[in-house]
Formats: C-alpha cells, structure tokens, sequence
C-alpha cells in the first residue's frame, strides 16, 4: 500500500529560548552534532521509505516560509498550514484528509518533526514493521520506545506480552505521567513502552475513528476536503478549524480505541525535551561539562553551554545552562530548566517582543 | 608648606577582567554609580588641597594616553612613566625625586588611584589633619581606616593610643593579613586600622628615609634627578629602574622607621577589590542582586550581574558574578572571584591576546 507521511512541526519549542525564538522554533533548529535541522533530519530519515511527493508537513502560516527554506524539495502544496493550533488530533485530522483527495486509501506514518533518532537503520526498520501491521485490518499502531531509565516525564503504553501480531504487541493501556516510584515499576516489569508521539495507520482507518470518536470534527473535516481545489479552501479551512475542539490524539481517539499495536523502538529515540537533553546528545569532557562554542571552564562541573560568537569564562560554575545569542544570554541552574517559560512570560509582560 | 599629590596608576587590575583589559585597567573605569573614572574621582577629591599643576601621575606608558585623555588639564610633564614595574617603593622614591627637582621642600600626598571614597569632605579633612602631622619634624603619616567588619584580606596598623599627635596617633606596629579571629581581636580592642596605602610625608623626609633604608635606590633617584631636564633623562630613568629592588613602601620603609603617625580615617573607604566590592558600592534589590543593565531574574539571589547591550536573562541562580563586554562574558560564582586570575592565565597561555 501507499505509503505516506505527516510530519508535525506547529510546535514553538520555548524551552529552548534563546536559541529558539517564536520565529525559529526548535524543529527548525540543528541541536545535535550534524548540521543539519531536526526538521530536515526528521524528513531525511523517512526519505527511503517515503516519496517527497507524499510527505506533508503541518505548521502554521508563519513558519510556511522556513519551512521551504528548510526542505526546497517538498512541493509547496504538501505544507498544511493550521489556522490555529487545535493540537494533535484535528492536525492529523487535516493530514488524513488532505491525503484520502489524493490516494483512495494509503498508510500514513505521524512523526513530530523535533525528535532525535540515533540509529536510523533500526528506526526504519522498525517503521516498515509498523507499516505491516498498520496494513492489516483497522489497526491503529503506535511506535514506543524501550524505556532504559524511569523517566517521570513521559506518558506510557502498557502492551500485552502474549498478544502479538509481526513484531507488534496488542496495547492493553496508555497511562499518564508517573511518578518516579511508579515509573520504576514500569522499567522493571517490561511491558511498559514510552508513548513517542510516532504513529502508523491507514488513513481510511484514522479517519473511520474520527468519525467515531470525535463526529464533529470529522464532519468539518469532510467539509474541508470538499472544498481542497476550490477558491473557497482557505476560508472554510479556517471557519472549520477554528470550531475544531483541541485535543491531542491520544486522548481523543487512541484511548477510547479497539486494535491498537505497539512495537518496542530501540533506535536511540530522544524528543530533546530541554538543554538538559542536548547534553545527553554530545559527548561531555572529564568535568561533565558540555562546552559547544568559545568557552574557558576553570573549576566548573556539569555545565551545559551552548556559545556563540563571544568569549564565555568560567569559573568555580556547577549545574548552569548557558545558552549565548547574539541580542540575549541565558544563566539558568539545570533544575530550573522549566522556568524559562517564566522568562518568556516576563518577557511578553513587558512587551520585549523582540527577544521573543 | 606647598601640597603636592603623587597618585599612583600603574597597576592592571585583574579581577575586573572582562570589564578591565590590559588596555584599559580598573583605574580607568567607572566602577560607582558616577559617570566619572576611579582616576578621575581621585584627582577631583584632591582639587581644593593641591593644584592641579602639583598632582604627579606614576603609570606606565602604556597607559599614558589614557591618563591624558581621563585628565587633559593635568600637565604632560607630570605623567611619570615607570619604565618597569619595582612596586610601591621606587614609584614613591621616583613622585618624591620629581617634587624635589621642582621645589626645595613641599608635602607629598600619595593615593591609590582606583579606591572609592563615599564621604569626600570628611576625606579632605582628614588629608589637611594628616597634613599638618606630616609637616612637623620628620614624621611620616600613613592615613589608617577605622574598620567596620574583620575583613582577613587587609594589612591591619597598630597604634599606641595614648601617643597622639594632632588627630593622628604613633603608630606602633605594622602587621600582616590576619586570620578570621585575629581580625576579630583587632576590630574589637579600638586600637587597630586598615592600611589603606594612602600616605603624607615631606619630600625631604620620605628620600632621607630611601636613603637611609633603601640606599641603592636611593643613589639611582640621584643620578636620575641629575639627569631631569636633560636628553639623557629616558634612558637614566630606564637603566635606573630596572636594577631597582621591587619592593613595597610598607616593606622597605614605614616597617623600618619611626615618627609613624596614623589617622583614624572614617570617610567611607573601599579598595574596591573585586566585582563583590561593586556590589557593596550599589543599593540591591529585595533579592540581595545587584542587576546592572538589561537583566531579567527568576528566581535568582545574591548575584552581581553588570550587563552591556544584550538581555541576559537568569533563573534560578544564587551568588554568581555575571559581567557582560561586547566579545567576553565572565560567569563565576562569587567564592570563585579569585580565579578570574587564573581565566587571565588560560587566556595568556592559549594566547588569546585579544581578550586580555
């Protein structure tokens, strides 16, 4: 069958202030140690599996133009532009649609655009075997991640260990956050998968459960499908969207949903939720500093610093985020990684828009 | 008896690094809430006890075209250039040797040109009470500061308080940086000062003084006066210079000698050491920082932060020195203060010239 691709990339990426600004979120940005964005990445790495000409990118109006900056050869008309955010369900919603006009039915594969993968073979691999699962039936298949830590910050998917179908496993639950004693229990039982935000389906599936489980929003969107090609498109895409209610796949279909399949991913997933994760991404040096950029540590343990132009000095530093642009710096201690949110908010209060 | 002024500006002032550079040392800077310079604050307090025409400026000649441009009515001839660094002793012995060629006998003031004084009128009066000490006999007045907390990182003055001349007491004894609870002893028994390095003496008495405890340098002061006026002069004071002992004024003489006087001086004195002296120098706000330019802090206590153009924006952050420069930016903590020095080293050693 088909295969297709919805890449997600509306998402604003505060957290990585000042190196991500409003205008340049962090899927737009290059965070590891290649050149290249996680955007680009993102695309690069399906590319194999998946025509240019079947890639779709969901973003918004301003960040249509980085976004054919970013990947020249994705035809224009495969960047959807959400009029507003309603998160992820009418997104994939959109997806699907815009698809189901061009193909009668196809696979679509869901991807975040600001996640790392480090071992892409494997990552492909598992993705085909998703697509094989994703083609029987109406199976919905979510890709988890083989958790090697308790992370507290990441919902989870608990599968059953004698239901298997390829190389998926039935999903028995997805379960919130948990708390790190919880959490701990998940490692150690096995069958508790990270919930990655990585889908596979048939679009004849996804959108069969729209209409289930979410009836109004699948009805605007069979309005916007009947208007893609006509002078009116934009303005009934935005009449509908902006009635869509928000909410995120997961919560509106995937847990009220029958046949969904989880496949254990071992491919050195990260969603590089903050710096703290840029950190886990490079190598450090003997004092557990990562120093990116013109920097001198002297006595300075576990630092993250990410430099640009100017000479960062250091001394007697322990636990900080440096982040240095060229119009703003962040010092941050690592465990206040969350209040830069704070920052932003301050920043938005006193009308500094252009540090925004 | 004519006052002159000798103020001394030869030094590089390190701990002000980024701030500081080699080009442009801690006495050429505004380091108060005035606009004026270290140097140019120094000279002003002086104005109303001694003309401008007397106040001689002992630096180096790299820092000559600073002192001209900070003081431009201040005399070209009265810029004394050290050729070497010997300390306090020999730039002393070169101001008094100077003063001597241009007067039969006059007062010699000696400043540190990069202290701050807060209360400028009961600083001079304390100057002209020193002043009429000096005058008399062949005393030497060395102006203490009465202390106010048992700072360890002083040289601290003994003085007989029964022995009182004028408004000054004999001194009785210099002593070294004392620990913690020896400074603790000193503050409470009412008889100890701090060295502020700041001197009145006669011309006459202070080379008397050279030649009987410092004869050597003395006989080099000679042939250098000798050749004052003269073409040979630039070359006499080089060759003078370099084979003078590097030794301080406390040292080579005020130890050795008697008809030491002192003053209790009470006129809001700081050596202004190191970024944490700023600190003391400014009002904080209700978090204990001294945020200086465009500063957002979350969060954030205890921290000097002293900004240029860019935004620099902190979370979490306790007892960090934070200074911002165009090409150089400085992060320590604040009992780290001390390895600027070795950040200077690294700098020195890696050659990176241009940041020093």
């Amino acid at each position: 069958m088909k295969k297709t691709a919805l890449i997600m990339a509306g998402g604003q990426g505060e957290r990585f202030w000042p190196r991500s600004r409003k205008a340049l979120p962090k899927q737009f940005l290059s965070l590891t140690e290649d050149d290249k964005t996680m955007i680009q990445l993102t695309v690069e790495r399906i590319l194999p599996i998946v025509d240019m000409e079947d890639i779709y990118i969901a973003t918004n109006e301003s960040y249509k133009a980085l976004v054919k900056e970013q990947l020249p050869l994705l035809p224009e008309e495969n960047i959807l532009c959400e009029p507003v955010g309603r998160n992820t369900a009418p997104c994939i919603g959109l997806g699907a649609t815009c698809v189901s006009a061009k193909y009668e039915d196809a696979l679509m594969i869901v991807l975040p655009s600001d996640h790392v993968i480090k071992y892409t073979d494997i990552f492909r691999e598992t993705l085909e075997a998703a697509c094989e699962v994703a083609e029987q039936g109406d199976n919905l298949v979510t890709m988890g991640i083989t958790p090697n830590y308790p992370e507290t910050g990441y919902g989870y998917i608990k599968f059953y260990t004698d239901q298997v179908l390829g190389q998926a496993n039935l999903v028995q639950e997805f379960v919130e956050k948990p708390d790190l004693q919880t959490a701990k229990a998940y490692l150690d039982s096995g069958d508790y998968l990270w919930n990655s935000g990585m889908f596979v389906w048939k679009v004849s599936t996804i959108l069969n459960c729209m209409q289930e489980f979410l009836p109004d929003t699948y009805a605007g969107l069979m309005r916007i499908k009947d208007s893609l090609g006509t002078n009116a498109f934009t303005q009934v895409l935005k009449d509908e969207f902006v009635q869509f209610t928000s909410v995120s796949i997961d919560y509106g279909i995937l847990e009220k949903a029958d046949h969904i399949y989880t496949l254990p991913g071992k491919f050195g997933w990260d969603d590089v939720g903050s710096w703290l994760a840029v950190k886990r991404l490079h190598e450090t040096d003997e004092d557990d500093n990562l120093l990116l950029g013109n920097v001198i540590a002297i006595d300075s343990q576990a630092c993250i610093v990410k430099g640009n132009k100017r000479l960062i000095a250091m001394a007697g530093i322990k636990d900080l985020i440096v982040v240095d642009e060229e119009d703003a710096i962040l010092i941050c201690h690592k465990d206040s990684a969350g209040q830069i949110k704070d920052i932003i908010k301050t920043l938005k209060d006193k009308e500094m828009n252009q540090y925004l």
